[in-house]
């Protein structure tokens, strides 16, 4: 297999999905749509959508099985960034090399996009034509990661640990499990869900993404200061200057790289069980390590 | 039929419904927990649950077939008006009688809240146990109602109205079928497809609703002038202040009444097929038009 090609491939699909699912309003309210797509072709590694696509064909599914799930996955990521970007939140000018959508349209256009993005996400959703129950199941994983009880609660940490004078390794964990670690699960659990994967296949599949999701986070991390602002698409250091609280800062460059290597090893362990038909998520989680944005 | 012990029951159930989906949260974001209920506990008038769970009776439904997706609308109403009084949007600091959710728990939790109780309500409607296809055909309705096309499109077409010299009255129809019509049609749809209605009964609900929507709103507007600061919940005469366009200001006080009732007998009128099964429908538009909050 060569993984770069097959994970263009992937890449490719998802943004053809995300083009198609582009819109536009009638009544008016077309600038909304527009700030909705602009969030959307923001670029981005699309790495919630690829897993999805990936841990539905290792067991056995297809792309398409989970064209809709993917595309509203995105949606929901995105609508978490523009949120996130706000002024009373992070308050980011540039995302992704870009001015973030408050910059743009403004803050209450901003609010109201990301609000009808996580809208639409789950109005894209009930279009799926995989057997209803299974629809059902994965929309209720896909809105308990997304909420309280996940993404949107890790950021709640986040917003707390900023006022606390020092947060704990453990403290910072259960926020990236939340913030980034919950969506990343919903993608791999939903994609082996829509393909038929068993108990063990999806107690295996969890893993894999939790582990993932932590060396993802630590190597976010990481790039912050290791990185080329150029590449990465936000200014390099950011952390350090805001003062944040970061696994490097915790644990020093040296031991958070160890730390990267050790999660992404834990997550490939996870893989055993399919052998060769986990060639690429296997690769995935190394290209990830490697990665420089 | 009693109406008044009969709506009372109606929204005892919703206050009930409500009160089982309190939430609690165990990874130290409980005050997000805490924002979204003080939000839910926060009263109003619970009338897109109750349309909802009549429209579901009328039809021969029992009120607990329509539990989740009652409970749900009810989240996603609650979450706008969170948004909506954001600093960024309409900048208000009570909402019926007590301090708006970013007053208590600052803007950045008020976000966060409002991001997550709409995420929650369709985590609760994954949960509901009516046949799968009619759930997830109830899902795409609210979702469609909810968004862009539907209420946050309204909340569009009310900030970019407000930058403009001047609106007529057509904008403000769009503008309000959108903004609070589109929610008002999602409670009635999904409570006579819940049931089983057919075509023929699905379209009269809609024409129902859709005067009610009006005839609801422009009684808010006329509310804002006649009405009791103490029983309407804020502030009396805050739209003139505001400089707004309402019906009243457009119409003027007599014709904005009289407009009143001409769409709730239109309401009414769509009620007719239904003879005595109507009997409820029928008196909760005479009594919203005779509301004095």
């Amino acid at each position: 297999m060569d993984f770069g090609k097959e994970f263009a491939m992937k890449k490719s699909h998802v943004e053809d999905w995300i083009e198609k699912h582009m819109l536009t309003y009638e009544n008016g309210q077309d600038v909304l749509a527009e700030a909705m797509n602009y969030a959307l072709q923001g670029g981005g590694k699309r790495i919630r959508p690829i897993i999805m696509i990936a841990a539905s064909e290792m067991f056995g599914g297809r792309a398409r099985d989970v064209y809709h799930f993917a595309t509203a996955i995105e949606m929901i990521h995105t609508y978490s960034l523009i949120h996130d970007d706000l002024p009373a939140m992070d308050d980011d000018d540039m995302r992704r090399g870009r001015k973030t959508v408050h910059k743009v349209y403004g803050e209450d256009m901003a609010i109201l996009a990301g609000d009808a993005l996580l809208t639409y996400a789950f109005e894209v959703v009930s279009f799926s034509t995989s057997d209803p129950k299974k629809t059902i199941a994965a929309i209720s994983v896909l809105a308990k990661s997304a909420g309280g009880a996940g993404m949107v609660g890790g950021q709640v940490l986040d917003l707390l640990g900023e006022k606390k004078d020092n947060i704990s390794y453990q403290y910072l964990k259960t926020m990236d499990s939340l913030k980034t670690g919950a969506l990343i699960y919903a993608a791999g659990h939903i994609g082996a869900l829509m393909a038929g994967a068993d108990k063990e296949g999806l107690h295996a599949i969890d893993k894999y993404c939790a582990a993932l999701g932590i060396a993802f986070q630590i190597k976010d991390d990481l790039l912050d200061i290791e990185g080329d602002a150029a590449v990465f698409g936000k200014p390099i250091g950011s952390d350090i200057e805001n003062g944040k609280t970061t696994y490097v800062s915790l644990l020093g460059i040296e031991h958070a790289r160890e730390m990267v290597r050790e999660f992404t090893d834990e997550a490939v362990d996870a893989l055993i069980p399919f052998g060769d038909k986990a060639e690429f998520m296997r690769e995935l989680a190394y290209h990830l390590l490697g990665r420089n944005k």
